[in-house]
């Protein structure tokens, strides 16, 4: 009754229409989002499901059951500029697909509640601010600082919401969303190389890796590069080296990954040793203790080669998460599910963040699944799965929600 | 009845006249300098020389002797914008006391003529070309490259010489000044710490170093910062921070100078493992073949980390200068005439480029004297050297430029 090959062929349906050839542009917020929207609901209307858009711009889906309860499938439509055909609009569609089959199966009124989310704006691309909608719903949104969030053109994220009829004051009353939920599940292209270099289809995922984001400065002095000696310098990028290559140790150790994704050099010209070196350091793990423990380890290491090399090092917040853990009977409903599917299963740790970690942040037992991404790359035109993992990844999904019905049913 | 006091008394009046609180402020072909080179004038109408300036904005002042062999004494009354008050004018100024002496002693007609050349923009802080004076004179002039610089403000060369009654298309007439030269000296501050780390007033230069100045690219793969394995990386400054170790070996092996001054990373974001840096590597050496070695050596490594870390990695050539050796006998003569007046001498390279280097390269017997720089700093409002080690210099150069004069007597 389910049939993957429809979900492969919708997902082509709505890359024409909401693609060009640099890949997807369904920027949230955008006319080109509210085409795909309303596209998505035109979908929606063929089913027995109740359709509103929250006080956040989340879309619901309700397939009423005889317990209120509800398990919850996420996804989100919006894309980055020029993304792929994939990251996220294959979760609201292999969605759409086990929410026909639930109601075709039960006749319109499973025994639970079955609800479809495209939550509004997961990649935050255009105000800088990713997991908007589910952050919102899930109450943990910092309206303040989203306040003052403006897109490249000068437009407000409140003005940016007007011009869809949203109203940004009231974007926490999308909380009432989540008062029967009693587990979400989310399906999602891995983003990644695990599964590709294992060669597995599917994947169950343990939860979103805790992020810690700092800026590391050091400072050294200014010389002339043919009058210093070379054991008389006070060389910044010297010790910024040093932590470049310190980090993979690190990462190591600890099993997390760790990431210097910019350098910049002050006075930044050929013929004077680096006075200030200001680095990037983003450190991810799915436990918070190995978390704390890289990011000890990475400010103990910068002391070290700062002393080493005569200069100073100071550190600069920017940014941090926990890591969201998700449910563990879910997580092996999960791993079951993948198995009965295609044999073999692997779980994994989500490195990038998703919707499902604000679900989890919420209280609602959550999982993942991911399937394998060729090239392990996404946000990118050239983002792409093998059409047979989409059809598997469909049916898993199928499996794991029948699956969370049954629990949630039992415990209603 | 030489005067060192009258020296930095002199040192202090310059300053007095175009420095502010930044420091000195001669920039070359400015009113400032017009000033400064007046006030020379005025002091060395006083004696029996021929001054005029030459084609290249020069200033020469001739005592002339029984040989028309001709001892150079060189220096450069420009400095660079908030500059020190004795790079360069130290040079100047400690040479027309020596003038004075030689004219004094030999009543105005020594045995061999001796010359005091006041270089023009030797610091090329306005058009970015260093030596322009000098290399006019020399030869090496690369007049297509130099008509064509600009300053901040868009005056190009030209124009900047025009406005001080210089022709460019003239400049290389400046070589005329050398069909006598015989020898040149030149006394500059180190603008390094060796003598400050010796504990010594005074060194003979060697020569200068030869300069290899190139950047190196790296490219490897953009990829998520949280989803990409360590062991799957191809991280561009994980090889630029190798090479930024891999130079202090470099250094050490061929007993050179190395220099990453500059480090651009893109995309340069927090979130994303670094696909391109590009850094920009200067070597020194005073030795021709050892700066090849070294340049030869560093390309070897940037291959090795570049294989290591699967990327890619490409040089560009930015600009290069071969070593230029002082001429033995002058460099003994500076050793004696140092030991004559502190007691104890010692050699070393000169990292920084001098005006010294075009006349060596033009062939003329060349040798400098370095004195102490505190800080080992120059180029800034902090330069400075105790008076001690200024009348000590100035002492040196006059005992220097004697044994010159008498061995260029002795040649003719």
């Amino acid at each position: 009754m389910i049939s993957p090959t429809r979900t492969i062929d919708e997902l082509k349906e709505l890359r024409a229409l909401t693609g060009d050839e640099e890949g997807a542009q369904r920027l949230a917020f955008t006319d080109t989002w509210v085409v795909a929207r309303s596209w998505l609901m035109s979908k929606l209307q063929e089913l027995p499901v109740e359709t509103h858009r929250d006080a956040a711009g989340n879309l619901w889906s309700t397939l009423k059951g005889e317990s209120e309860k509800a398990v919850l499938i996420g996804g989100h439509i919006d894309s980055v500029p020029n993304g792929g055909w994939l990251d996220g609009s294959l979760n609201v569609l292999a969605g759409l697909e086990v929410l026909r089959r639930v109601a075709a199966q039960y006749d319109g009124r499973p025994p639970v509640t079955v609800r479809l989310v495209d939550w509004a704006d997961e990649e935050g691309a255009r105000f800088g601010m990713s997991l908007f909608g589910s952050s919102a719903c899930a109450g943990s949104l910092d309206v303040e600082v989203a306040r003052g969030l403006v897109d490249k053109q000068g437009v407000s994220l409140p003005e940016g919401l007007q011009r869809v009829g949203i109203d940004f004051e009231k974007v926490k009353e999308s909380h009432a969303e989540l008062e029967n939920a009693a587990a979400y599940v989310e399906l999602h292209i891995e983003q990644g190389p695990v599964l590709l270099d294992l060669d597995l289809p599917l994947g169950a995922v343990l939860g979103t890796f805790g992020v810690e984001r700092n800026a590391i400065i050091f400072r050294g002095q200014a010389a002339h590069s043919g009058s210093t000696p070379m054991n008389r310098r006070k060389d910044a990028l010297l010790a910024a080296a040093k932590m470049s290559l310190e980090i993979y140790n690190i990462a190591e150790l600890h099993g997390g990954v760790c990431t210097i994704g910019s350098c910049v050099t002050k006075p930044g010209i050929v013929t004077s040793v680096v006075e200030e070196c200001r680095i990037t350091l983003d450190q991810r793990h799915l436990d918070p203790a190995a978390l704390a423990e890289m990011l000890k380890d990475a400010r103990k290491a910068s002391e070290r080669f700062a002393t080493e090399g005569k200069v100073v090092v100071e550190w600069e917040p920017i940014w941090s998460i926990p890591p969201r853990p998700f449910d563990e009977a879910l997580i092996d409903f999960c791993d079951e599910a993948i198995r009965e599917t295609c044999g073999v299963s692997h779980r994994l740790p989500s490195g990038p963040l998703h919707d499902a970690a604000e679900m989890a942040g919420a209280g609602i037992p959550t999982v993942m699944m991911f399937t394998q991404s060729l090239h392990g790359i996404s946000h990118n035109k050239i983002e792409d799965t093998k059409e047979e993992h989409l059809e598997l990844a469909v049916l898993a999904l199928d499996r794991l929600v029948g699956k969370v019905m049954e629990r949630v049913a039992a415990a209603s």
